[in-house]
């Protein structure tokens, strides 16, 4: 079975989304701040189909960490919030050609009909939880890799359940003071340290989730 | 001017103490286990009068940070807590051989004469505050380091008050879950990642503290 694996930024208090977020500021307060470093790779302009950036150790986590996924999963608000109920054609906020170029599994509530849109991304929206979306991907997915791509209630979802294998934290050298905790509300969680990579301003840690 | 500097283990989720700090349990509910990476090393063995130990890249971490200090600052807890005012006579907690081997300067409120100790370690009592605690702290370091020990309210006065130059955060694979945020109530604070230091089971990363 293909590993199932989480990658976000947080900063050093422990938030990967800064206070008041709304519809209009999905980040928060300062949270753009978080995802500063990887604005400017080749890997990431490259995803979002454009050229040019630059190619440091980043581009090559960015990379290694899009490699070989064959499902995505995601919170509806990452899918792209409509404020309570989707409007009938709301098709999310990622454009008609998203980065995914594979299925993408939305935990949501309302049921819908699958999605399918430009590149290879198709969006189906799932409404029995974290474990049935999980085992839909590994349909799709076979042995390659499950991303799950948040948001924060999201992961943490995963994680209470002990769904994920892999939290890949991107630690950013700032502090919000406040917003959304990835790690809050978890009891005892441990992991394991499987390998650092040092980007020239934040610090990519891998780490095992231990059952 | 020696750097000032401050190197402290600190959980995923941003705490540097486990819940219920107590005079009995100074670390708190879980707290042990943000130090244990490093009570095997070789370099903390030889601090404390003891031989033997391993000898990883861990151990490089703890002997850079002791190296060249000139001075240490520490709150009222870290000398040894009273609970109050302390005792007459009372030396602290740390034994007749504390492993500062230089002066150390106690943020308290308690006025005291200054406790010479075995080994070179010599507790000065400051009470006007973490500025003239530095102040004194330069006195006597000229160029050599300053090291903030401790508690996390005393690192969190320097870094309030923009005293502290170098931050130097152990990231421990744990999630205490509640405790003492390190960071909390500090505003925007920004700081610039200056290296990364790999162990085999944490991750030392080095922090510039931005003014």
């Amino acid at each position: 079975m293909g590993t199932v694996s989480c990658q976000i930024s947080m900063s050093l208090d422990g938030y990967v989304a800064g206070p008041e977020q709304s519809r209009q500021d999905p980040l928060g307060r300062g949270g753009l701040r978080l995802h500063e470093w990887f604005f400017g790779l080749d890997a990431w302009r490259e995803q979002h189909g454009l050229s040019g950036g630059e190619h440091t150790v980043d581009a090559e986590v960015v990379e290694e960490m899009t490699r070989d996924v064959g499902a995505y999963i995601m919170g509806r608000r990452m899918f792209g919030d409509g404020g309570g109920r989707w409007e009938p054609g709301w098709r999310g906020w990622w454009g008609e050609d998203p980065p995914f170029r594979t299925p993408v599994f939305v935990l949501t509530h309302q049921e819908r009909e699958p999605l399918p849109m430009a590149g290879g991304t198709e969006f189906h929206f799932v409404t029995e939880g974290p474990r049935a979306a999980l085992a839909r991907a590994r349909e799709v997915a076979g042995d390659r890799r499950i991303s799950v791509a948040g948001g924060a209630d999201t992961v943490r979802q995963f994680l209470a359940a002990g769904l994920l294998d892999v939290l890949q934290l991107h630690i950013v050298p700032i502090v919000l003071g406040a917003g959304e905790p990835l790690l809050a509300g978890l009891g005892d969680l441990r992991l394991a340290q499987e390998s650092v990579v040092a980007g020239p301003t934040v610090t990519h840690v891998t780490y095992r989730v231990l059952r």
